[in-house]
């Protein structure tokens, strides 16, 4: 496929990446956690693919994280051996966990409740005892998100979990949890109140339950992308587990997390027909390769933003006044003026910059990059 | 798999069907079409599964429509010879479009502008004589929903693509349209008053538009379940193209079209965490498994339901009082009542109705059955 073949090649909706950004995005997260002297275990979660994995390895990076037992395992089959799977586990992961423990040099398994805790230490006795060697557990703890996790007001239940593990040989690493809340606000300052506000919630307790630790060290392992990319610093934290950074997108440049030119991803839609005068376009690109989550802004609602002109072969940038204003399942519908309309054409390729690039890729099997190789994703 | 082997089986989300019920719900539209005289041509964009539509064959149906050209490719690989793609051409499909005339009896394609209908005939220069033979083409209308479409009241535009087609050679079946805007309302009545209401814009059209038609026979295809689901008689229409019927889901319960016991779809999601004193339970079962579309209902926006227990190996029903009140990637958050959410537990399977079982769906490689056996999707 040549650079400028692409609309004669594509019956539908792709994701196109820009690989040489992909690639400054992964250096620049290496060197903040470097800088600020963290463990840097980025989330695979956001591109799942194996060749997009490589760009990290290329730097050094042989931890990772992953969303699903399923991105376990396949991680796992290309050849990586230490990962973190941050979503708590339950029984039914068991025969999962089980497996890839067998495969891992460490893999980090995260507790929510105190039932978690005695379910995963019942499995223990089952396993072979080599098992135990490669586990690390995290528990989870809600510093204020209100998502997953132990409230960090609930210093029994954390105690408590921290002893069963503890007692049972299993000794935890410490606390893990993720400031999701940080995609309600905008900017630097707003994101360093927050973290210094998760901060002053985790310092305590970390203290109380240092003595069930390995190496009486209680670990703190964060997250988010807009925290780790608007702060050069973190405080005491051990790990940063940031995902989104690596494509970054319309939502993260609303926060402040990214410039529009460090976005990475977007999706190549046919242009299906324009009607300029009216102020509309109808795309071949629906919820099923967009995701329907949406932003809201002075004008609305919208699902993702355009660029001025059809895809040629170069990269270009989202603009403003071309909106995705309603998606179905396979169809978009654009508003704009005629001035930026008239530009296209049935047939043409609309690059679809979308909310949530992590939601968007996930509906894709594969990638493109601009010069037209076809990157593989996961699962 | 046995029947109350999914919770030691899973370790994450997966749809499980309700296969007695899909194989009412096709029956009860099958009668339905037969009853008022018309073609019933199921839209598979929903289901995506070769063993779902083998439902459909066993009725007789032959005739089938898909949405896009991948799906296309995939249905005539599984041995159907006659679909419709109701998603507008562009010249992008044209390589897709040629293989599939080489391998259809019948192949209907949407233009829904002049330029498409242009740049159609160029490439019908290009085939084989014998490709023209099973083309079948449909002018796309839009009668109200204001997506895709000519407009109602551009009679010149709908005339010169229709004359367009006719000198060329190639002589349209007719008109297709699809009353999208049904979604937004409620009950029989208004979905009655909205069908009159594009029958009103589309019947004096036909009338124009005969003189250019196969047969001097303007067709009439039309689509949308809650229309399909909630009259008995459609008037002069030729064709219905329902799709969502096989499964419906929450928001067709909410228009009115199905009783809650026609849910067919649903998805096993594991509990990973349960606060019933705080109203709260985690559940894997995020955004890539049930897609971020939405409801708003007295309590705000939910992202679907739960029945009221764990699933334990028979088919329940969702309940009001359990919402799926936020989603992640791979979380999903529930609210509910504690005398609710105290029946759950880390490691059940909830069996959580979407909003929308079509993007729900879209989102999962393969299904299970409430018998414990596995379907494949497409793609």
């Amino acid at each position: 496929l040549s650079p400028t073949g692409f609309s004669e090649k594509l019956p539908g909706p792709a994701v196109l990446l820009n690989m040489r950004q992909v690639r400054d995005n992964a250096q620049a997260m290496f060197d903040r956690a470097q800088a600020a002297g963290v463990s840097f275990r980025p989330h695979f979660k956001t591109h799942q693919s194996v060749e997009v994995g490589a760009c990290f390895l290329e730097l050094g990076v042989e931890q990772i994280t992953v969303s699903s037992w399923s991105m376990a395992q396949a991680f796992v089959a290309a050849g990586w051996r230490d990962l973190t799977v941050a979503l708590p586990w339950q029984p039914g992961a068991s025969e999962a966990l089980s497996q890839l423990l067998g495969q891992c040099s460490q893999l980090g398994v995260v507790v929510d409740s105190e039932d978690a805790v005695q379910a995963l230490l019942a499995e223990v006795q089952r396993w072979p005892a080599r098992h135990r060697d490669g586990l690390r557990v995290w528990v989870k703890l809600d510093a204020g998100y209100g998502r997953a996790g132990v409230n960090w007001t609930n210093q029994a239940c954390l105690e408590s979990m921290f002893r069963s593990l503890h007692q049972a040989g299993l000794v935890a690493q410490g606390l893990l949890f993720h400031s999701g809340h940080s995609y309600d606000v905008t900017g630097q300052s707003a994101i360093a109140a927050l973290h210094a506000e998760c901060l002053s919630r985790v310092l305590p307790l970390r203290e109380q339950l240092e003595a069930w630790c390995a190496d009486g060290h209680c670990r703190l392992s964060m997250g988010d992308t807009p925290t780790c990319s608007l702060l050069n610093e973190w405080g005491p934290v051990d790990e940063i587990r940031p995902g989104n950074f690596v494509y970054y997108d319309l939502s993260q440049l609303e926060i402040g997390s990214c410039g529009v030119e460090q976005i990475a991803a977007s999706v190549l839609c046919p242009v299906l027909s324009v009607d300029a005068a009216a102020g509309r376009m109808l795309l071949h690109g629906g919820a099923v390769h967009l995701s329907k989550d949406r932003m809201q802004d002075q004008h609305g609602v919208h699902f993702g933003q355009l660029a001025a002109k059809p895809f040629r072969g170069s990269w270009l940038l989202p603009h403003e006044g071309l909106r995705l204003n309603d998606l179905s399942q396979e169809h978009g519908k654009v508003l704009g003026s005629a001035e930026l309309l008239k530009h296209f054409r049935c047939g043409d390729l609309a690059q679809v910059f979308p909310v949530h690039s992590c939601l968007a890729c996930d509906l894709h099997r594969h990638y493109w990059t601009i010069e037209g190789r076809q990157l593989s994703r996961i699962g």
